[in-house]
């Protein structure tokens, strides 16, 4: 009975596509529809001041460039490359925002280099082939969102050979950390099967019916909300107990659709520089700012989202709680399998599977032979 | 690029119909999914309590009769309908929440008298007329999720002639309060405008891009979220500054479905019982189970959202703020005119619009001759 918010009532350009899908719209875009959540991102100086270093630092490959931006939001990205030099820059974006894009652009007066186009980008046409995209498009724990499609869409349709995508690299990494987290989440799981206890009882009493027969259902979804879903947190660097290591490295100008669309399967082993008990895996990601191999960056610039001391992106990291902790001794390794899926209900959030053993010299690698299992949700 | 998560796998019943329309899912159905919110509504025992007097003290009215639920979610009141007599409960669900009824129903040894159907109630058939349908179908501020209209429906596609709708009737009813929400959200809405004016500064330092032209942009919205923008409150009886004034009274069985949806437009005075300034309008509802003309009930049960001093129901009130506030005199009475409409983008949340001025004898009805308009969302 709903009808898509994205639905363009103005034109904002002759080259203006579809908006989403509406359920996606719904479950998805309509969050970037507000100025207010660009301005979270936009005041995210990791994250923007990345981009401008990425861009500003290296002009020569931006000059009298056509340069594609997929999911301009606000458009920043793209004023950032007409700064840089570009010679057209075409900003896309599917929400409304785009209007405010416009704006922006007109107002920095660079309308006569940035086209801002409002459509989806698999629905869009442009008049020319470009040479560089550009892309805010990491999630949570870098996949979420499953936003990188729309940049692989973009690349095969409209990048040339030899053209380069920035970010051009991408990793993601899980560290062991101590994290009060896992026994938290716990107790609020205990309180919460308490407090069904108390629940039923009342239901008895006050109205003569049993829903004894919901508990199994009911212990399931809460164990799914409190013990089975990753947290976004502001992880400290103390919290480490051992470096963290990379489960998958992306050469963003190689993997093809297919590939990004299949689950993601990973073997590693994290290194214990401390002692357990290991409470929670952090998760997190970087991305290189490299060009491509024919026409690569002067300087090369990391955007990072590791844990910091001075404060996390608006990303944070994934915080994956184990419970029971694991426990091993300094020097042992966890020898961790992981498997990333799309969640059939909704492209765009995450299952993540993970399978760990303790392998080492220590009382613990004997005890722990068999992997044991754990799954999350990112929500 | 998202798939409902309603999709029934298996069948409940023969008689299951489709799954709601997937953007409506993904906005609205999909909460009641959960046996979590399930468990928040049955335990508001002033709700519960007040259907459960309803069924069971009008046992005569149930006795050998047919009766369908629209929207039974746990299965409570089909369940309720069963115990107190009545032949056959069709008790309807759209969401996967219907295979949890079905359990309970089975648990409690009543799948005999009540069948659970999966679907939405317009796409379902039933085999016959009911000769009563019960219905929580109640939102914040009565209208808010629009559940009524399937309720009426269901009323003209499957009521017998005379048969009676549980609830009956429902009006809709604000009170001018002290409170502190307006000044709360206007000092909000102020640290909010004064982050921008720093954000812009930081903008421009370090990115050199002007982003004032998105001022005007970022105050509506701020100013929609804040200022205009009905909130969920426990209001305490003390803070009613004079009555609650009725502005719609609905007789369920005679309103057609047309009526409903057509804006709701009233004119209705508040009588000052104490003086101003009025901070915010409290607005609430109540229903009440009358059965029908041609089979009332023998106890006729009110269930009422007013304020309360042992606590709101689950609905709490919905708090309009005024600001400036409205200042008034004791004997002042307030003319009021109020229109509720869907919103264009989501038909399940509201818009109210507002025009108030004072009238009576002191200086305060002297000075606010023309009305003063307000507008809200209910989100």
């Amino acid at each position: 009975m709903s009808s898509p918010k994205a639905q363009p009532e103005e034109k904002v350009s002759e080259l203006d596509g579809r908006p989403p899908e509406s359920t996606d719209f719904a479950n998805y875009f309509c969050t970037y529809a507000y100025i207010y959540h660009q301005k979270d991102m936009l005041e995210d100086h990791k994250r923007t001041g990345a981009y401008y270093q990425a861009v500003l630092s290296n002009k020569r490959q931006f000059q009298g460039k056509v340069v594609l931006d997929v999911g301009t939001g606000s458009g920043i990205l793209a004023i950032f490359a007409a700064k840089a030099g570009a010679k057209k820059v075409y900003a896309v974006e599917a929400t409304n925002m785009a209007k405010n894009a416009r704006l922006l652009v007109e107002h920095n007066k660079l309308s006569h280099v940035v086209e801002v186009i409002q459509g989806t980008i698999e629905s869009i046409e442009l008049p020319e082939k470009v040479d560089i995209i550009i892309s805010e498009w990491m999630g949570y724990f870098l996949l979420r969102e499953s936003m990188l499609d729309s940049v692989l869409v973009a690349r095969d349709r409209f990048l040339t050979p030899g053209g380069a995508l920035y970010p051009s690299h991408a990793s993601i990494f899980m560290a062991p950390i101590r994290s009060n987290l896992a026994a938290q989440r716990t107790s609020e799981f205990q309180n919460s099967m308490e407090g069904w206890a108390e629940f039923l009882h009342e239901m008895q009493n006050y109205y003569q019916v049993s829903l004894d027969v919901l508990s199994d259902g009911y212990r399931s979804e809460q164990k799914d909300y409190y013990l089975h879903t990753s947290q976004w947190t502001d992880t400290h660097p103390q919290q480490l107990l051992g470096p963290a290591a990379p489960i998958i490295k992306y050469d963003l100008h190689k993997i093809t659709l297919e590939e990004l669309k299949a689950p993601l399967k990973s073997e590693f082993i994290m290194h214990m520089t401390d002692g357990g008990p290991v409470d929670a895996l952090c998760g997190f990601f970087d991305v290189l700012f490299k060009g491509s191999d024919e026409n690569p960056t002067d300087n090369e610039i990391r955007l990072n989202t590791a844990p910091d001391p001075t404060g996390a992106t608006h990303w944070g990291q994934q915080t994956f709680p184990l419970h029971p902790p694991i426990d091993c001794a300094p020097g042992d390794r966890l020898r961790c399998s992981v498997e990333v899926t799309r969640r059939a209900d909704n492209q765009r959030l995450l299952h993540v599977k993970a399978a760990i053993s303790v392998e080492g010299s220590s009382i613990y690698a004997e005890q722990s032979k068999t992997p044991r299992e754990f799954r999350w949700n990112i929500e």
